[in-house]
This record gives structure tokens, sequence and C-alpha cells, in this order.
């Protein structure tokens, strides 16, 4: 399994003091040491980093976790293999193109026996469920829309109808994002917050540090964050239902949907 | 105008002396200082940089010269902006996926009034002659070849056929890799030189830094170099004959060929 950190602002704000908790997670306080990504979009432009080595011991998370990039959309994620080898082309999130548009994506779960049929246009370069799951979303999203590019309410209720589909096959819990907005879904464990003003003192869980936010914030600043488990221990962390999509817009929640998995019956 | 650098080898290789003597030319010894990038591949994966920054200057180019990634094919650009913004989603080099491999490209020269028609499969993501013609390339090739992807030797024959009709509209001096190989065109200006057994002592021209390959390969190391201009002044760089091609595949050159390109009549 893996762990996901995703963060969705208002303004353009560096994710250092999550990424310092959450890349803990890498080999100190938890066993996801199998690589690691982080996606930041700037604009339409998107960086990606992505490594073999946990987080915990990477140069590159070493550089990342000290050199501020403020993003409106940042996707990250830690990686304990389960299917695909440790090979870099395996890593999350992955990117992909569409509409002109990168989009970025990462996943914490194990999908059985899930093959989507792929006709072409969006391949798998490694050999993980994830990446066919998100190719197979892209293609459907092609399909459905065509050549014109679809409006945010459209592919969050395009997500709402596709993702319990794929999650018949197992655990799918995923945030995506093109750099407008971030969707977020899962089944199982995924928690979200929102900070915003009046900004308070936040207290990560995975290392003894602590932020105020109120002394590096301006009032205009409103920040989502997204985390498999909750960052900090001194913060209200909201769950999300199994089969919960929600749509991140400009640091607040912007629409949530619930949707109903059916699961595989298991003929075996 | 751009520069470009290019690399392929038998055995993953990193690019460290390299890419010293090229980032130099972002501000020191050129002024190619309005942002860079770098991709590794590491067998199907790859890993992209791009800073808005000068290569001089940007940290991240600072953990790159420092940070020895060993790849088997890197392409690396420093921008100097002649078409599009100073923004991330200009810089190159530029990736896409296709047939489950990445691509990369990256290009020097300036393509006028050129507008391909783009069907939607490959969109560019910013604002740039080059990755409309990169966009075009792809597209054209998965037309070409649809959902079966061709041999190295098909996408060698068949960038022979469409580089010199990009080039019709201006510069247009590239480098290409799907990880597996390395193909390169010039109109004006890319140098080539190849490294292999005896390794000698080398030069770079940018900045005043000797190293004697001999003391740190293996006899079975070769490592072929593509650049805008020679990085060395003391070994010989093969000149790109203007609308030739080469592709490199365990650094060394595997097949060239001569194009010749069809200047569109200025009727204005």
């Amino acid at each position: 399994m893996c762990e996901l950190l995703g963060m969705n602002c208002a303004t353009p704000t560096d994710i250092n003091f999550s990424f310092k908790g959450f890349s803990q997670r890498a080999g100190v306080t938890s066993d996801h040491a199998d690589g690691f990504g982080i996606a930041f979009f700037e604009q339409k432009g998107c960086r990606l980093f992505i490594d073999c080595q946990s987080a915990v011991h990477s140069p590159l998370a070493d550089f990342i976790r000290n050199y501020p990039i403020k993003s409106r959309n940042v996707i990250a994620h830690i990686r304990k293999a389960t299917q695909g080898k440790i090979e870099l082309e395996n890593n999350h999130p992955f990117m992909r193109e569409l509409w002109g548009r990168h989009w970025i994506f990462a996943h914490n779960g194990d999908l059985k026996d899930y093959w989507p049929q792929l006709c072409g246009q969006f391949m798998p370069v490694g050999t993980t469920d994830s990446e066919r799951a998100y190719c197979y979303i892209l293609q459907e999203l092609r399909y459905r829309f065509g050549k014109d590019e679809p409006s945010l309410q459209q592919i969050f209720d395009f997500l709402a109808e596709v993702s319990p589909k794929i999650a018949e096959y197992g655990t799918f819990n995923f945030i995506l994002s093109n750099g407008q907005a971030l969707f977020s879904y899962a089944t199982t464990n995924l928690h979200w917050i929102v900070r915003e003003w009046p900004f308070q003192q936040a207290h990560l869980v995975d290392v003894d540090i602590e932020i105020d936010f109120s002394q590096v914030t301006k009032p205009e600043d409103r920040v989502a964050v997204v985390a498999t488990a909750p960052l900090t221990d001194n913060e209200v962390w909201h769950k999300y239902q199994p089969g919960e999509l929600i749509w991140f817009q400009d640091g607040r929640v912007q629409q949530t949907a619930h949707t109903t998995i059916q699961r595989l019956v298991n003929a075996g």
C-alpha cells in the first residue's frame, strides 16, 4: 500500500511543513520506503519529482523538504510496492497531457485483477494497477468529451460515475488534478482539512515540528490538505466516507458526492 | 534561441561533467538564462526537471550538477525565450507518453508562423512553436503506425521524412528520445562526439574543469554527446550537415540520413 498527500490552495503556497511530516512515513514512522513522488502545478506548468529511494533518505526528497516551491495544486505519494516492481516507471504520481493540460494522479490501494480495455491513447509505462486505472480514467474522459475540454463540473460528475466502478476491484483512494482543481476519492482511508483565517498553530504527528500559521499567512490565504492519515495532532481532520468524492477549489470544498460501490462477487 | 545537450550511452552514465560546462551558458559564457530543463531516462522511467530560473542560479540546477543520476539517454535544454513567455509550461524538454513509453523532446531554433493541424491526441500545454512541432511529430507517428509500436528503424525513417518538412518553417535543431535511442536533427548548429575506449582527457570550454575519462570509465563504456556548440576544447567534435538526422544507439552512431529542406518562399 502507499500513502497520499494533496494540497489545493487559494494562493500559491509551499507544502514544506506537510511534506516534512508526510515523508517521515517513508521509513521512520511507517514503512512506505519503496520510492516517492511529488508534483507541483505552477499555472499550467507542472514539475514532477520521482525517486525510487525512500523519501527519508533520498537526496531529492531532502532538496524538496528545503526548497519552497509555491503551488496551488500539489500531489505527493510515498510507495510501498504491492503490484509492480520498485522501478522508476512505477512511481506515483503519474503525469499525462489531455486537452493541453497536464494531469497528475496518485493512488493508494490495490485493485485485484484489474485489466481495463485500453485503446491506445493513454497506455501505462509501468506495471501497476494504479497506472492502468489512471489511463482508463483519461481514456474515458477523452471518449466522453472528445476534443472539447469539459468544465470542472463535468469532470466532477464524470468522476462520480467512473470512480465507484473502478473501486469494484478493490481499494481505490486517489487524488487527481489538472492544475485547476483537486479531485479526491476514497474507499477506505483519506482525510482532509481546510486551514483559513484566523490561522492557528499546527503540530506534526510524525516529527516534533510545530508551526504558527498565523505568523506566515495572509488573510486571503486558504489551504485544503488531503492525506491518508492526519498529519497533525492538534487540528480536526475530516475522514472521507467510503465512496466519497471531494472537489477542492481555491482551498475549499467546492462539491462532494457520495457514491455507491458494488463489490464484485468472488465466484472462486 | 536556445542550446541543446543530449547524451546516449552504452551503459548508465552520469552527465555531470557535460552539464557543468553546458549550464555555464545560461548566464556566464552566454545568455540562455530564461529557464532550463533536463530529462533522464532510467529504463522505461523518466525524470524531468524544469525550472524558469537560469541554470547558473537555479538551486535545482545546482542540485543536478552535484547529484549523479546515471542514465543511458539524457536531454537538456537552456532557454532564451523567443516565442512563448517565460513560464514553466514553455520550458523544454517536453514529455509525452506514446505506446507506453515516455518521449522527450527539446528544440533549438525558431519556426515562423508554424501552426500545424493538431487533432487533439497531443496538444501543447504552453505557447511555443517547439511544443507545437513536438505534438505534431507524435500525432503523425501515432497516425502512421496506429496502435502498434514501430521499430526504431521505422521511427528513424519517419523522422527523416517529417523533419525536413517542419524545417521548411525555420531553424529546426532537435533531440528526441523514447528511452531506447536518441534521435537528433539539425538545420544549423549541432555537434556530436563519441567517447570510447581508450578514453582520454577532456577540458571544458565554458569553465576551467578537466577530467581524465580513462580514470572513471570501464572498457565497455561508450558515450555519445550532442551539443549545440562543442563543450570541450581538446576533443574533435563533428558538426551536423544542414538537414542531417543521426540515430544514436548504445553510445554510437547507428544510422545517418541527409535530408533536403525546401525553404518556403516568402511571398510578402
